[in-house]
């Protein structure tokens, strides 16, 4: 049972001080003392070692009168940086981030995923470089990366398996070839997750079960149970884009089985429906735009695909009885319909303990989600009880 | 976020110590000191306290030669106890177990829960109490009392809500009748997540994510994932006896929806199904009776049964993830039948990512699964930081 003791206790210590000061709150020694329940000297000894690191400051100085020392301390997010990465179908958008998720610098490039990890990683790397250098720091303050990419990911290598839309990508160790550039630890995880822990981080800290849905192009869920990304025994948690709808089952999904929730109601899968009633429209951006000129066939289309959604949905609340369901993803542009959809469905068909107290809502974050959570993969690694004790010694 | 720092940190120190030494394996200092992190002469302090409680004690000292000291240390799950509780429709059972769920004195009486809970809890606590005197242990050496209850339970308050097969029992407060009889913390769940607790305890120890299906009379999970039960945002978490299943809404359920899951492939659902084709059966009983007589009408409804369930799980594995599907409950006696049609299922439709590795058995702990798992609970609880402390003041 040792496995769940994690790293040398000393440094568990100064990270639960640490973890407990990232909400930004500044605390007195005395508070910090109460709240972890170490003594008052412990606690000067860890505070003085994370401010040498520059992870701590005091806090409240120009405010003090009289000279008085200050009694206060704060996280200081500015002590290092994280490189935040998203790597979509067609894109690749990357961030320096302060160590709470702050941007520094960003850029955006357009790139095809599938030209291959080989091209888009030292586009990556390339423009990694260029953003440090921007923000004003050099590679002695980065201390971590996080990616995400649009496929399934094994986590604990951090390697894309069978990944449908990036071709080239199976298997490929992206961990050790970021790593090489930067000389940090690095992070992957599938796109959902990385938007789900981004949601959560920003819009919705205190809940501790929440699923978050992605609806664009594809569709797929990251589920935040107990406070923690789930991620299951191969990391294929949350895979619902190809969950039956058995009343659907005359569609044919491009995964080889029938009636897959993402053949009948992404974004695809609705131009394709509106395609069929004559409606030019190939994609997730057309239908938005259809349904933001109110055009009623698209309306009921995105509404439909809200009730698809919701009928899997319903199997998932009833499973998993989150407190928040998030519908994200560039579907999320025209949400009334869609979450309107999903209620409808979920509110008629699941028991009541399990909706009591749902909240139904769309994504807050939009495109900042995947940054954001990225950021918090690459920090959250970054200030682990196995990494701090390096960062301690750095300084 | 200092709420996840549990307790005062030098009994979070006992406690990881403690936590590790459960497995049963001796250690010397040293290797406790590698483990933890911890110096050899903080270990030597904290093996000193946990030997004075009596929770730990040397190890080999009888095969130790030239009277050299024992190096080794080891848990003693005898030093105290705790009681384990399973109610049911219409019995209780409870053990006296020590606190690594070695049963010291059981007994089951036939009492129907629907008596209300003042009769149940007062014969309950009547046993517990022969049970210790039965098991030669008194009143101070009990720790904690761990209950299933099987009907839908608020953790946090350990009150059932809306159970609808325990009329009375709504919102009653278990913990405190109990607490007040025993004077012991008391912790209250629900049958099926008790049961998978035991199940993963005795059985898969290594697994961090695992599905406990319990098919009687009712159907119902326990979701373990990242190691831990999962009881969602009100307790509900893994009520798919609701799930619909859309290709049966001809079936009306007792919750006032059609199609559910428990209205099509319980054992009262299959009694059901098999009357209608003349053949006698009430439930779950007679339908094992069938099987095990080589009935084949009853073998092809117990399999249907399985691929109806499998239809569920199929959406289960898609979101989860898990590496071990349990099949347990009182159908579990003909587990054959009902395995191979969930298979059947879950096979041909999840992704292979999600079924690469996964294993889908029958349960190996049959009865014993409740009062492992209510052991285990109230054990958890008991050496928990919050509590650990109490104990090492007592002796």
């Amino acid at each position: 049972m040792f496995a769940a003791v994690p790293g040398p206790s000393p440094v568990v210590d100064a990270g639960s001080l640490l973890h407990g000061l990232r909400d930004g709150v500044p605390r007195t020694r005395a508070e910090l003392s109460r709240a972890i329940g170490m003594s008052r000297s412990t606690i000067t000894g860890w505070i003085d070692q994370l401010m040498d690191a520059g992870l701590v400051a005091p806090f409240g100085d120009a405010a003090s009168t009289g000279g008085r020392p200050s009694s206060q301390f704060a996280f200081r997010p500015g002590a290092y940086v994280v490189l935040a990465a998203d790597l979509g179908a067609s894109h690749i958008r990357l961030a320096v981030t302060d160590l709470a998720g702050g941007v520094l610098a960003e850029q955006r490039e357009e790139i095809d995923i599938a030209t291959g990890p080989e091209v888009v990683l030292a586009a990556l790397e390339r423009i990694g470089g260029e953003l440090l250098h921007e923000a004003g720091r050099g590679h002695a303050d980065l201390v971590g990366v996080g990616i995400g990419v649009p496929g399934p990911v094994e986590f604990a290598t951090g390697q894309p398996v069978n990944p449908p839309i990036m071709p080239g990508w199976d298997r490929f160790d992206i961990k050790a070839h970021v790593a090489s550039a930067f000389d940090v630890p690095v992070v992957v995880d599938n796109d959902v997750n990385v938007m789900a822990l981004g949601e959560r981080t920003i819009a919705w800290p205190e809940v501790e079960d929440l699923l978050f849905v992605k609806v664009a192009t594809g569709i797929g869920a990251g589920i935040i149970a107990g406070g923690d990304l789930r991620r299951g025994a191969s990391g294929a948690a949350g895979d619902i884009g190809h969950a039956p709808l058995s009343r659907r089952s005359d569609v044919l999904c491009a995964c080889g089985n029938r009636g897959c929730l993402e053949a009948v109601a992404s974004g695809r899968a609705i131009a394709a429906e509106l395609r069929h009633h004559g409606i030019g429209a190939t994609g997730s951006r057309e239908v938005v735009e259809l349904v933001k000129s109110a055009n009623v066939d698209a309306i009921q289309a995105v509404r439909q695909a809200g009730r698809d959604i919701g009928e899997i949905l319903t199997l998932c609340v009833t499973l998993l009885n989150p407190a928040v369901i998030v519908i994200g993803g560039s579907m999320a542009q025209v949400a009334e319909h869609l979450v309107a959809g999903v209620r409808e469905v979920v509110y008629a068909r699941s028991i009541p303990l399990s909706t009591e107290h749902l909240t139904i809502a769309p994504a807050r974050t939009s495109d900042d989600a995947a940054i954001a959570g990225a950021s918090r993969l690459a920090t959250d690694a970054a200030l682990s009880p196995s990494r701090l004790g390096a960062l301690l010694m750095r300084r």
